[in-house]
């Protein structure tokens, strides 16, 4: 295990270097190149918000399930990318004094403090825009059909039916749309407002590196099961964090879960409950790699660090 | 000419009618049918949004430039579908307090107003998400390269380079994130604004209608004319009915411009020029569709619609 917790940390940074290189590219000079001019200001606030932090789990995820199937490198790393615009919208849009009124992310200000409010809307409205001209690109994939599977399990994962659906149910639950009184969620509705806001996009990294793969029928479902699992554990650990954390390791306010009695599993279950559902993801997640045999011991210790993660 | 007028109002009319069932049904059943919980509250203010309203002018474009390639209208409706999606979803966000701070839409109050904020932001999110859902679908065209690179375009017409640009640039304008003072910006300078905020959208819509109907580059370039001229006649023609229009009429507050000293075409150049343009741009946009001769006897009364409209 230790080895492949080395492999792991090793493959984590490097796929985030990569990814950081990426995202400075495509969204500096191949977007100020383009037929039309485009705005040094939203250009700006893109960057602010997606180039030059976070440890790019998604990106990793979606690469190391694409190596399962011997994707090369170059096409996995722009889906990276394009999920990581995605994410990166959709912290910004969160963030909004509407939404969660966060002052801090990542240890900087968040993009409506560095900027302004509209600028912060609009970045995340091109970030968004751009990760489908991202995963539509023939660097991708030689076939347009892998491509097209892409963008459509892109906009299902980020949409309605996913992310953007669970933001809202994450703000109904606040009673935000009522009487502003918490709602007590039970276990079930937990699991599904997170299962959509965190991992739709989570499940979706790791089902997208299977799409790139053209894996077939099993593998695909593998990864799937895997993505969902570690989605879950990702967000028990999180809400962990949030609960338990050190807002100076973690670079965001913490506690803000209890002071909104937002509606968590830890906060359905309890602490020492929420830890062994914990372990059980992460065990899931395991089992779920079983058709990869070896080839899978990087994504096994992923689903360790995600359980384990201190920020 | 009285006849391609009517004929041009039979089928804006039909192809309005059609959107509104299919947007009705996507935004609707479908959504709600799918694998996770679909959030009430978010499908409620996207239908608010782009259900029910508009005189559908993108999704018109689309259906009628594919129509030159006898294109099923059925493929073509989706991509207007996705169309409009977008162009509703800009509307929700440049309405929102922190941009354009509008209360009227349409002549109904705005989504922020008649919901909230968080909720009208989200819903712009979900609909700009599902855009993309639906132009990657099977239906809309069997072969997937085709909707790759109808993917492509739309996010290039509605992002950083396209429509997103243009809102930032406009907000700019207006002095936004100097010293709140409108600058003067010139004619060159305005045309570029406009045709990312208002242009590009539009000629997506008549260069999709090429994709989709496999266009050779002759024709597809043509097109591409059309939807620029169009474009820039639809502008000088907002920005006329902004001047000279009555409220009631147009469903939402005019004089806005002035009151904010926009840079419009009619600002820089006065009322009569700005009328002499116009014209100019209706020429353009017949000359363009030359390659098609009779066939495309709707789209050039289209143009003049654009030109002439009261609302």
């Amino acid at each position: 295990m230790a080895d492949a917790s080395q492999l792991f940390n090793q493959r984590l940074d490097l796929i985030a270097r990569e990814t950081e290189a990426l995202l400075d590219r495509v969204l500096g000079p191949e977007l100020l190149a383009g037929e039309l001019a485009r705005p040094a200001r939203l250009i700006e606030v893109m960057r602010y918000a997606a180039v030059g932090g976070g440890k790019r789990f998604r990106p990793f995820l979606a690469v190391e399930a694409a190596a399962l199937f011997k994707v090369p490198l170059a096409s996995a790393l722009m889906v990276g990318a394009a999920l990581e615009c995605v994410h990166c919208y959709s912290l910004v849009h969160d963030d909004l004094p509407a939404m969660d009124n966060d002052d801090l992310r990542r240890g900087r200000p968040t993009a409506h403090k560095a900027f302004d409010e509209a600028s912060a809307i609009l970045a995340g409205d091109g970030l968004l825009t751009i990760a489908f001209d991202l995963v539509s690109r023939p660097e991708v994939h030689p076939k347009p059909q892998v491509r097209i599977d892409l963008v459509s399990a892109l906009a299902r994962a980020s949409g309605a039916g996913g992310m953007v659906g669970g933001q809202i149910l994450d703000l109904g639950a606040e009673g935000r749309f009522t009487d502003g009184k918490p709602q007590r969620l039970d276990r079930h509705e937990v699991e599904i407002l997170q299962g959509m806001k965190t991992g739709a996009l989570l499940r979706f990294a790791c089902l997208g590196g299977a799409i790139l793969g053209e894996a077939d029928a099993a593998r695909r479902d593998a990864l799937d099961r895997y993505g969902t699992a570690v989605g879950k554990a990702f967000q028990i650990a999180d809400d962990l964090l949030d609960l338990e954390g050190d807002p100076a390791t973690v670079g965001k306010a913490t506690g803000k879960d209890a002071a909104a009695h937002k509606a968590t599993l830890v906060s359905a279950l309890g602490v020492v409950e929420a830890r062994r559902k914990l372990a059980e993801f992460v065990a899931e997640a395991e089992a779920a790699l079983a058709p990869f045999g070896a080839d899978a011991g990087v994504l096994k210790a992923a689903a360790h660090f995600v359980a384990d993660r201190r920020n």
